[in-house]
């Protein structure tokens, strides 16, 4: 089980490498949707995502790895990228042939070398496993370690100070080590805030294991457009924080989640990734909810 | 000619009611175009521009006026509408019908009356002289007036606090309301600065006046994606600022000036204008410019 302590620590390794992003606000939207809105900017973290606190806190805890492994559809590559670089090691990422060139381009740009071929979101464990044993390097889970759990939780300490009279906070939920990191902090720090997950409706695997009580894996990939939460299950490591810290789950259409992100960027001037509108989504849908809450910008790195 | 003092009272003016806005830096854009730049960003200024600072500063000058009436491709006219706002009395706005309807929509949003009806960028003042005699309200010109040039200076004053160590500014040139209030802040405090207007290759008619010391007209509307520099000519009152403290006018083509505002979106995940794309060309084009640059990132209100 992730403990507070974990990530303050965490905090402390990663912090000469990593922004602390700024809360950003808008009286307009906060008037448009009758809410007080925080929005953690981690589209302005180094990578344009919040992996980068994740992967390189597994990263400065190896000893001596000979290099690194990632696979990510795209944001967690660049964050294993960007870690391996302060390494001063070599990065391999495996993606899905059909990840976004963007995020493609970003990791070659952060000097990984890109292993894409014939991979699918179904085979790309096992090819990741093979390769770790051909090279001999470390392949860092994208969210099924306590150290990447620890380095993504790190954002909710600052968020915390920055906007300290929040009573919820949204994060989208994809293989569930950003929120398990954040409910661990939120929970130790300020147990009466709510921490709330946020997955698109073709996508509701945690919620649905929430509910049943054991890990629910989807039958196949979902179709969504939140690109970033596409996994199939929540991590063994994972769950059990989720049950522990975790409030509800709840669900949004692609429609809306499509609605919220373009709604960031008229209203807040940023350019931020589908996954960041998903998390707004339950604003837009009316959920119950209270008046001042936070949301997660998980990342940027998309262009229209 | 506008002076200092008459900036410095502007800011005073201004102060409740317009951001401090933020300057942006970025590491990787840096490295990849060889400078240090910085950003100032205008585009989360209230109204999603600069123009809120020389429309509030006119308007809080006026002697309890009836109305307020505006011309203006689109970001004045938002200007002014919150300006309006803040007097509460109506504001009327004389858009080119071919404005962007997200302009329109955002000057309806901030309570404004749009008038458009047979518009063009050649008639629009006079149809909005003679909408002035009609109504009693006071037309309150987009750059043409001391008052909303020294609004406009503002950013400067910012600016040379938040990066004192900078050599130069880059500034879009339209009517040059904004950059002869900048040029009088920077020459006053800081004469050593360099400050540099950017027009369009096809809408270069600062650069001609200015070589030919008097204003020269363009013959018909430019075409050009900066929008917000659609101006026949400058200023009778921004010309003798411009021709004493303007150091240089550089040209831009307009594939430069989209790439620059995709570079700036991708590496700031900041949505911006073209026209703030247009002041970062000459970077991109290879312009001989000094280390340490600032941009004037004049407005975000474009959506893709």
């Amino acid at each position: 089980m992730l403990t507070l302590p974990e990530v303050l620590a965490a905090s402390q390794r990663i912090a000469p490498h990593i922004h602390r992003t700024p809360v950003l606000t808008s009286r307009g939207l906060d008037a448009l949707l009758g809410k007080r809105l925080f929005f953690k900017a981690e589209h302005l973290q180094k990578t344009g995502s919040f992996k980068a606190r994740g992967a390189l806190n597994a990263a400065l805890e190896l000893q001596n790895p000979k290099g690194l492994i990632a696979v990510s559809s795209g944001n967690h590559a660049q964050g294993v990228a960007y870690a391996a670089g302060i390494l001063r090691v070599p990065a391999l990422v495996v993606m899905p042939s059909d990840a976004s060139p963007t995020k493609k381009a970003a990791a070659r740009a952060y000097g990984a070398e890109v292993y894409d071929q014939g991979v699918t979101v179904e085979n790309r464990e096992a090819v990741a496993e093979k390769l770790a044993e051909e090279t001999g390097y470390t392949l860092i889970h994208p969210f099924d370690d306590l150290r990447v759990m620890a380095g993504q939780g790190t954002l909710a300490l600052e968020l915390l100070e920055q906007a300290p009279t929040l009573e919820a906070v949204l994060v989208a939920v994809g293989g569930g080590g950003l929120i398990s990191g954040v409910a661990t902090v939120v929970k130790a720090l300020r147990p009466e805030v709510e921490v709330i997950g946020v997955e698109p409706e073709t996508a509701n695997d945690a919620q649905q294991s929430l509910q049943a009580g054991r890990r629910v894996s989807l039958p196949q990939a979902p179709k969504t457009v939140a690109d970033a939460v596409r996994t199939l299950a929540v991590g063994e490591r994972t769950f059990p924080v989720m049950q522990r810290h975790v409030d509800r789950i709840l669900t949004v259409p692609d429609e809306v989640t499509l609605q919220a992100q373009r709604l960031m960027m008229e209203r807040l001037k940023q350019v931020v990734e589908p996954t960041a509108g998903l998390a707004l989504g339950p604003v837009l849908m009316g959920y119950p909810l209270p008046q001042r809450v936070a949301v997660v910008v998980c990342g940027g790195n998309w262009m229209p």
